[in-house]
This record gives structure tokens, sequence and C-alpha cells, in this order.
């Protein structure tokens, strides 16, 4: 029987992050983390670093990291929000811009986190099945809602669309906000940001956890329009003024200064995705086209499951869903070239 | 006039994070900020990390922190919850522990993020004033709520209560959650850990901005029951999985780990709190007794505000609330020996 006090908790199912193996010597491609380390700037960050510094608090409003973005991106520093990963600022757009009583819309098979947090913040919500080619359509989005969220590129399908998709989907949508969550646009996908300009009701959200390399720091940022970013930044002060500590504000900085280094990863793991694609195709497997640092990927003969444990038993990780439409389907990071040897003669065995 | 879709935001007004003053040689003595640095060993790990590492994402469960915290305080690890910044915890714990329809009592001179948590999260509450010598009286809080939360010591006066105090807050409120906001708790105030064992709905939140000197890193943490830490952990898991990074999870457990420094540097903060008491006391100053890492003084004949401005003027940082019952009152951080003493000369010329 409950005690009085517990009577007063949030009534919550606990989320499970996805599986974290501590063993040494796995190929892990499970997290769509990136295989390349960050940019070397971001080490030199770290050894120069004056930890006396520490005992003040933050920059509140992220000047070095702002900056170099607003560089990067030709924007405003005021178009510009900052959080602690990707996670936390979509965390703080949902608390912020979805408080109608509309339901919002997003895709049947998308970003498992977007259910989350409507049920955190008791954001109504109704979910638009993706067509059997896992495409989304601008014109199932025409109807009243609260708010719009969609992935470009999608996951798990990692199916990127281009500026006339997204310019539909805004144009659908001038009264509510429209987030674009671009975690994976860097590796070939085509970004919004040159709408901006155009819509002021359009939010893009970035991380750097992947492309960047720094999953282990914790940052995201939003890009919109002041009005919008305004908003966030109200929310976000009202919940916890200082997330981004200084080191990580000065090694992101670091690593968004470093152009080259960014470019060069980031073409390795789109020519190590084609390959990737066509050794999955030549052992049988069907292969969505992807514009993201994984590929889903199923087989005709032999489940997604168990291919998931034979893969596990055998030191390679990648991601199963236990999902409606992707239950038999593999989400699959591309790591380097040496990686994705070992997971093709590990499937080798297998099949 | 409004956007359609400006209907949708949030309405709310934005919270000003209070002044971090960027020109160098002041002495600052506004945001109760650790006039040493962290130590050595936080310098340590900077210096010697791998940034290659942070390319994976951190462990969601922050193992290397919750096994030196739970060390240092003689718990398990099922006890602990850790966040950005003590900040980030008590939001959370607002969200977790405060979802009744009675309104939580706090007192009405206090931390000032407590209501703007109510506010954000739609938590009704009811502020308890202090008696005229600025204390709590538990009698106050016996009386049907949703909820209590109170720093020991209290923030702004700086003065702290003991064991028994604690004990008739807890036996008052059997049903309902109570949180001790112990943020500046190391600075010689008598800690409710020992409590945990006997009462299963006490929360106790701790801070490393203020007695580690890790303002910068942003790491804060709950110790209470397992069923409270779960329901923490759950809200937590549902908002953002990976909120403390690499860097900082093992930088605050090697602080956590260096206790040797960490009572030098407590010890001599209340040297010089003691000393400052003193000091001020001579210069005509009404200074409370504080067990915090500042002190509240005010001035029979000088008003606080015209001092807090004169101070400016010079270079010396201090802070003032234009607040209710305060707002004759400046709150002075303790910095190191010769920071205080440039505080003296100041007042010495002001007055």
């Amino acid at each position: 029987m409950n005690k009085p006090w517990q009577d007063k908790l949030r009534q919550i199912e606990p989320y499970v992050p996805g599986e974290q193996p501590k063993v040494a010597d796995i190929v892990k491609l499970n997290a769509n983390e990136n295989p390349y380390p960050p940019s070397p700037r971001v080490m030199e960050i770290l050894h120069k670093f004056d930890a006396a510094r520490l005992r003040k608090y933050p920059d509140a409003n992220a000047g070095c990291l702002r900056t170099a973005l607003a560089k990067y991106f030709g924007l405003e520093g005021s178009q510009i929000f900052m959080g602690n990963g990707s996670d936390d600022v979509l965390a703080l757009c949902f608390q912020a811009f979805f408080c109608s009583e509309k339901p919002i819309f997003f895709p049947d098979l998308t970003y498992s986190f977007y259910p989350v947090w409507c049920s955190l913040f008791r954001v109504p919500y109704e979910t638009i099945p993706l067509d059997e080619n896992y495409r989304i359509h601008p014109s199932d989005y025409v109807r009243e809602n609260g708010g719009v969220v969609l992935p470009n590129p999608n996951a798990p399908t990692g199916i990127g669309e281009g500026l006339d998709f997204i310019r539909q989907m805004l144009d659908a949508n001038p009264d509510a906000v429209v987030i674009i969550d671009e975690a994976y646009i860097d590796f070939g996908g085509i970004s919004a940001v040159p709408l901006l300009k155009e819509y002021e009701n359009l939010v893009i959200v970035q991380t750097m956890s992947k492309s960047r390399s720094l999953a282990g720091l914790r940052v995201g940022y939003a890009l919109a329009s002041p009005a919008l970013i305004a908003t966030l930044e109200a929310v976000k002060n009202s919940y916890n003024s200082y997330t981004m500590d200084m080191v990580t504000l000065e090694a992101a900085a670091a690593a968004v200064e470093d152009d080259t280094y960014f470019q060069q990863t980031c073409s390795k793991i789109i020519e190590t995705r084609t390959r990737t694609t066509e050794t999955l195709r030549k052992l049988g497997f069907t292969v969505l086209d992807s514009q993201a640092n994984f590929v889903l990927a199923s087989h005709p003969v032999m489940a997604a499951k168990a291919i998931f444990e034979a893969l596990k038993a055998q030191g390679v990780f990648v991601r199963y869903f236990s999902l409606p439409r992707v239950d038999n389907h593999l989400r699959i990071t591309i790591g380097t070239d040496a990686e994705m040897d070992k997971l093709f003669a590990a499937l080798q065995k297998i099949l």
C-alpha cells in the first residue's frame, strides 16, 4: 500500500536509455556515435584549461559558443539557443512552443523521445503514418494542430528531404511552430537554415553529438527567429540559468571553429555509408537510402532480431527496435571502414 | 498584434540571472562563489583527459560520481541522484515530488528560484513568514500541504538550524516530501544526512558550486530513499537521459575524493567569515550569525542600496535585493582575507 507522501509523487513510466555496453573490444554500432575523435582543438582546450576558473559560474549567455555558431551559420546571436544536448533543447522547445490544446503532429516512426516529452509535459499529440516507402508527406500535415516536429533526415529510416519539402510543411502550417530536428543533417542532408530568413515560426535543432563527435560533452542548439529564441531563453532561465559548463562551452566553440576537420570526418562517414549500403545489399539486405550516419536494413530470409543477437554474440552491437513496422530491421551506425569490415565478416558467418 | 503561432507559445516572465560583471580586477562578492580553486585533482583530470573518448555518450548512470558520493556519505548508490547543478536537481524534484493539488510551503524569504519553479511547473504554493529574527518555526508548517522545501542554512539570511529542527519539520509532515536544500551546508551547518535512515520522505539537495569550488562545472545532487530517487530518475530519463558530461563526471568525482583539500578550504572560509562578521560589526553593521559562505548585513545609518552602489563604484561587487524585509541589507560573499580587506577599506571610505 502506498504511503501518503507517495500519492503526491509524479506517476511516470521509467524511460530506459539505450544499451551502452561497457565491454572493451566490441564494435559499437548501436548509438549513432561518430567513429572519429572530435577536432584536435577540443583536446587543446582541455589540456590548457585553468581549473581555478571553475570556482566561478559560467557565462549564462554562453557567449563564446554563441559567437562561434553565429559566425558558422551567418546568423545573429539572438537567433541561437544552446543547451545540454539536443534532448535538453528539444524538451525546452516542447515546453516553450507546444502550449495549445490542439495536438501536435509527428510521424508514427521517428525519434522515440517525442511521445515521452508529450507525456511528461502533457502535450496532446497525434502521430501520422509514414507511407509504405517510409516517406513523410507534407499534405498529411495540412490540418489544424498545436505544432509539428519532425527530424530531417528522419530516424531510424535515415531518409532526408529537400528544401521544397520543408517549405511545403511550413506553408501548410503558418499558425503553429514547426520544429525540424536536424540531428543527422551534416551527413549529406539539406539544412533548412536558409529558410529562417522567411519563416518566423521555424525552429531548427541540431546536436554536436553526431557530426562533431562530442556526444560525451552534451551540446545541442536551436536556430530560430529572435522571438522564438527569447521564449526559449525565458523558459530555460526559469528552469536552470546555468546549464552549460565552462569547459563544454569552450571546447564546443573550438570544435565549431575547426571547419576543415569537420568536413573531412563527415566526408569519410558519407563514403563509408555508400560502401556499407552497397556491401549490405550484396549480402542480400534491403537497405533504405540514408542521409544520416546510420542505415536501416532488413534481410528477406533471416529475422532482424536473430541477426541482432548473433552479431552481439560476435561482439558487434547494432540497434534493434521491437516496434511496429521496423521490428524486422536493424539500425546500423556507420563506423570506420575497419569496423564495418568486422560487421560484414560477422554477417557473412551468420547468414 | 500576435501572429497565430505566437498564441501557442508559453506565456512567461523572463527570469533574469544575477549580474556577472566581466570586468577584470574587481572584488566579486556577489554570487557566493568560493574564492579558492577546486581540488588540484580537478586540474589533473582535465589535463590528462583523452578527448577522443568524447565521441561516445557518457554514462547515463553517472557511475564514477555516484560511487564517489556513496562512499563519501556512507549511502547506497540507489540513494543518490545527480544533475546539472542543484538548480537542475531541484527543478526535477519539484516536477517529481510536488504533484498534488495542495500548496507546497516554503519561507517568504528564501531562495528566489522556488516560486519560479512553482510557476513553471504550475505547483501551487504558500509562503510562510520568517519571524522578526529571520527564523523559521517548524510549528508554522503543521498544516496540510503538498510538500515542503527549505534551505538549511537559509539564504540570504545564512541562519542554520540543527537536527532537532529538521526532525520536527519531518515529524510534522509525514504525508508529503520534505526537501532540505543544503547548498551552503559545508560551511559549518549541520546536515540532515543522518536522518535519511529514519525518514523515507526526506530529500537532501547539495551542490558542488559553493564548497567544492565547481560553479563553472555545474554539479548538484539529491540524497534520499531509493523510492524517491527512482521517481527522480524516471522524470530525468523522460527529459534528457544524458545530462552530465564525461569531463564533469570525472572531475567532480576527483573533487569529492579529495577530502583533505575540501576540509582545508571550508575551514579557511569559516575563519574569514568570523573575522568578517566581527569587522563589519565594528564598522557599525548589524550582521546575522551565518553558517553559510556569505553574511547578511545592514547599516543603521546608511541605506544598503547606497552602500551597494558606492562599493560597485570602487570595484567591489556585493549583492543587493530590492525585496521586502531585506531591501536594507547586503548579502556579502566570504572571499579570501585579502578580498575582505579590500571590502573593509572601501567601506571605511564610504561610511
